[in-house]
């Protein structure tokens, strides 16, 4: 029986993802007709990106579940018409991608690599910036791209920190929680990396107050959420010297707007929401495999706890 | 028996070495005699940096062996007073900085860094680099410092090559050698790193004729030796696009001369020789291990093959 799987993500997603779809759902034995136009009451899954224009899913009445081509879900996990299950982005290639990008920014601030690539003044200034194993880095967020990106600052030899809101385990890393282990992690962190999903609970978890724990001259490296920052906080925390750069890749406007502060200022970064993107090839195969479960009766994977928003 | 040990490097590391010589001396249990003024009959070991102004060994006619600070030694290799065991300097500590140097400046390019750090005009410009497992990562010198980074890189999934005089096997790595070898490994480098030697069949390694046959638009990192690269020919290369960057720790004068072109070149990044610095703790425990052995009868460690010059 042919399964009907729908293309809810914007057009220009369609150009990127139908081939490599196609080939995920050939390569899985599965008899598919994927559009971006079925009837509602006739489409069996739907794979969706969450600013797609697809936000009332009540018509859907026989879909068996929503798989989204985003790893964050704050857009859609609150929605009220969405009863049926939801799975998540974990895209080894986005993973990867996320590692490669948190790894070079940490080791970029560790070797105090800006000094030498902004250089114009001809002076041989030798330093010696300490090794990994006497630099402490701090993770805050230790889920699927936390983990990776944990590991992969681990085999580097740095002392590494990981902080959740419900206890963790990551080989090689000193797993924190609730909010003392907040603080504990905090103050390790002579570069801090933000993984959390965004939720109430981590809005503004980087404002004056958390700010102030971390040690003088810190590096802030935000490859997770915009919300996970008070902007005006942090901005104070790098002109009076408390926080020495950060490199900032996602925000609570995209594309920032182009008078935001972060554009101009000495000691910020702004990367283009490039840190983690969905890699149509793996991504598709993590699709197919979900709907090759819906059909196996199998139980889905990558599914969002709607309760804890992510 | 107190065994002598003579400190023959400049006034201004005695102060960063004295310590942490005399701690690993006492953990090993060596009952010496350290100082910087040993009449040289009476000398046993000397411990030796390359730009000191002993040069000529003829007096010290007991020394067992010459226990180099550096890893470089050519300045010495074929100083020929030297009669005695040279061992150079394979320090845990330098290792680790240098693949956390070469790891960094791998990734910056990789990532493309630059664009994002130096950016003045607030645009919003999407890109996507590809996955290190597209990448091709070539390593001319798969010695322990080569090998050490070969490894890194592989772990973070790049698909690395390396090259070196005689054939060898580093884990992950396709090993080529030899003329045809050097060849297809400059064809595979997106991003080439020189950890070779500095002998005369090194010299120019990067020519005009090599730097043609790397990929329109390849980096070079060069944390090895100054001479490996034809300066003039790598400034032509940079100037007409076929290499697009280059990062260089090492040159033919040290400290560069403030008028050498690659200070002022856009496409140049100038590091005052810091991917690899001996770690005073750490090498010292090298140091004292070979007096241990020494003492003991036993084969030193790192010994110099003299004639092959490193």
């Amino acid at each position: 029986m042919t399964v009907n799987v729908l293309f809810a993500a914007r057009a220009e997603r369609w150009e990127t993802y139908e081939g490599p779809l196609r080939a995920a759902l050939d390569a899985a034995g599965i008899d598919a007709h994927l559009s971006m136009e079925i009837a509602p009451e006739e489409v069996d899954y739907i794979v969706y990106a969450p600013n797609s224009e697809l936000q009332d899913f009540t018509p859907y009445t026989r879909a068996k579940a929503v798989l989204n081509l985003w790893a964050g879900v704050e857009k859609i996990v609150g929605n009220e018409t969405l009863k049926i299950p939801l799975a998540r982005m974990v895209d080894p290639g986005l993973t990867r991608g996320m590692v490669e990008w948190v790894t070079g920014h940490v080791l970029r601030y560790h070797l105090g690599m800006d000094t030498d690539i902004c250089r114009t003044d001809a002076r041989w200034e030798v330093r010696t910036p300490p090794l990994a194993m006497e630099r402490g880095v701090t993770i805050l967020g230790t889920g699927a791209l936390g983990s990776a990106c944990a590991e992969s600052l681990v085999a580097l030899g740095f002392r590494v920190t990981g902080w959740s809101r419900r206890p963790k385990q990551v080989p090689g890393v000193d797993c924190l929680h609730g909010e003392d282990g907040l603080r504990d992690a905090l103050a390790r962190g002579e570069i801090t990396v933000l993984l959390l999903p965004d939720t109430p609970a981590t809005e503004n978890v980087i404002n004056a107050g958390t700010l102030a724990l971390m040690p003088k001259g810190a590096f802030i490296i935000n490859p997770g959420r915009g919300p996970l920052i008070d902007d005006a906080a942090l901005l104070a925390a790098l002109d009076r010297g408390q926080i020495a750069g950060a490199t900032l890749d996602v925000f609570r406007v995209e594309p920032l707007p182009q008078d935001h502060p972060f554009w101009a200022h000495p000691k910020v970064t702004v990367t283009p929401h490039i840190a983690a993107e969905t890699r149509a090839v793996t991504a598709s195969q993590v699709v197919v495999e979900n709907i090759r479960r819906g059909e196996a009766g199998e139980p889905f994977i990558n599914l969002v706890d709607r309760n804890a928003g992510y």
